[in-house]
């Protein structure tokens, strides 16, 4: 029995949905809470990893700057999703800030060009303090960070995942239907390849459509004599991809003024339009709207949507 | 009450441990099995990080073999404790092994140096398949890990625990109150920083000393022209460790060799025994000793063992 459908406050034990005392309302409510609000944002997208440390954030960031400069300004939210060590905020220039909860309602913080954002980190008393939270409990944070928050209209919302297969991306997975997909990032190593084949593979059981591999930190050319060197070897995005019959959206060089932008609260995109790294950026970029732009997408969106 | 106190054999409703029925006896077996496993390995240190990607696992495998090439061969382990993104194997060359378990036992994967290592990925059917587990799952994984496994004696045993501070560490540092420590990896960029910073208030919250920081991908130097660029800026990790009062172990730059050893299964300490990261390696490893052999904390760890 779906008790969420039943409990429409016709049940017959009540006759208004204010009146009934069954327990199953509360879980009813936050469900049509979820759904009302999530029914207001046009474009969920997830970006996930196997590993960590792969520029999960950064790709965030720079992807929300991206659409909310070419068109879509005050448009665009991020979740950071990741409980533990969310990093979102230090990244936008963010950090400190609070959640603003006033009566009508809790807002995310607003960013750079109107980017909305929702983060761990503006719940948090102090910076050195840790989320010692175990799977539920982190849930449980996510669901309210979907639910509870007043996100409003928007066009994109961008949510960053911690790493692996666990709790968090499970539950945002679950708790959103009808996202439109997961954008999954890698570095180029083996090592690294090992861990995100299983990211493919998580997507794929769970049903939510692969937008595309993106390879990051892919060779590094030296600043003073231009030599290229593979830090991290190149190609294992493009590799996995093929294997595994994903897209590849592309690669992004290391360039060690992206960590300096990022450390500073900088998108690099941004603060480095010429760098190579913001070319192979608006690259991806494009492949993202052609993929958002599919006719066959966007009818399967819809039939989601009316669910 | 502590029910695993109580359920010792001798609670009234039966005489003998192996006719008691009560369902607490499970739990109190588990525990004793779990403690006499542990009793038998001298050192359990953690190798943990804020934030994903930064070569924890790579410290652990070379900690593991410097340690097996000094003294210690076939007296030490490695429990990789990553469910979702397990790398240890690759990185020692036994992907595609499997525990063995006999009618006397379930034995670790015997590395290189007689090194025994215990990961999630022995027991996986597919290299692509996911562990798409939530916390409770986890746990329970990790306890069987350390109580079911047939470990032997051993000198050490390094745990790589995934990054975050949440169900695996927490369960890690619950199940081994005698852990000797943790030492904390971080690459140098602020926004790894802020992560990091919460690592260090957990041990601290759970009663773990920290044995120090490592800072990992410190500097790049071109191997054309010998520039050195500081792709993720240098000195984060000395910074905190002073910020937060404990020990910094040292900085390993950025090497090539480094992924390139990772992947072909080879710890780079000796595959390269001369570059500059093995040098560095070579004095954390140093200072590891060291704190082990601190009378102060033997003295420490000898009350806590006895209780």
């Amino acid at each position: 029995m779906d008790m969420t459908e039943k409990c429409d406050g016709k049940c017959g034990s009540c006759t208004k949905v204010d009146e009934c005392d069954d327990p199953r309302k509360e879980q009813y409510l936050e469900q049509q809470m979820l759904k009302t609000r999530m029914s207001k944002i046009k474009h969920k997208i997830a970006v996930i990893s196997g590993k960590g440390g792969v520029g999960k954030s950064t790709v965030t960031v720079n992807l929300a700057m991206s659409f909310a400069m070419h068109g879509y300004a005050n448009s665009v939210g991020i979740l950071d999703a990741d409980i533990h060590g969310p990093s979102v905020p230090k990244m936008l220039g963010l950090r400190g800030q609070k959640l603003q909860a006033i009566p009508i309602g809790i807002f995310p913080v607003m960013g750079p060009l109107g980017i909305k954002v929702v983060s761990m980190d503006f719940l948090l008393s102090s910076d050195d303090a840790p989320v010692v939270w175990r799977g539920p409990l982190k849930m449980k944070a996510i669901k309210q960070f979907l639910s509870d928050i007043t996100w409003g209209e928007l066009e994109f919302l961008f949510i960053d995942l911690p790493p692996g297969t666990g709790d968090e991306p499970l539950s945002v997975m679950q708790l959103i239907p009808d996202l439109d997909g997961v954008i999954i990032v890698t570095i180029p190593s083996e090592v690294s390849q090992v861990v995100v084949r299983k990211a493919v593979t998580f997507a794929r059981q769970l049903g939510v459509p692969t937008i595309g591999i993106i390879e990051n930190m892919s060779g590094f050319v030296c600043p003073k004599c231009g030599t290229e060197t593979s830090i991290f070897k190149t190609g294992g995005g493009r590799k996995i991809a093929q294997d595994m019959s994903v897209p590849f959206l592309g690669s992004i060089p290391i360039d060690p003024e992206i960590c300096r932008d990022s450390d500073n609260g900088m998108p690099f995109i941004t603060e480095h339009t010429d760098s190579p790294a913001t070319k192979a950026f608006s690259e991806i970029v494009k492949k993202i709207q052609q993929f958002l732009e599919d006719p066959v997408l966007l009818q399967r969106m819809a039939v989601k949507r009316k669910k």
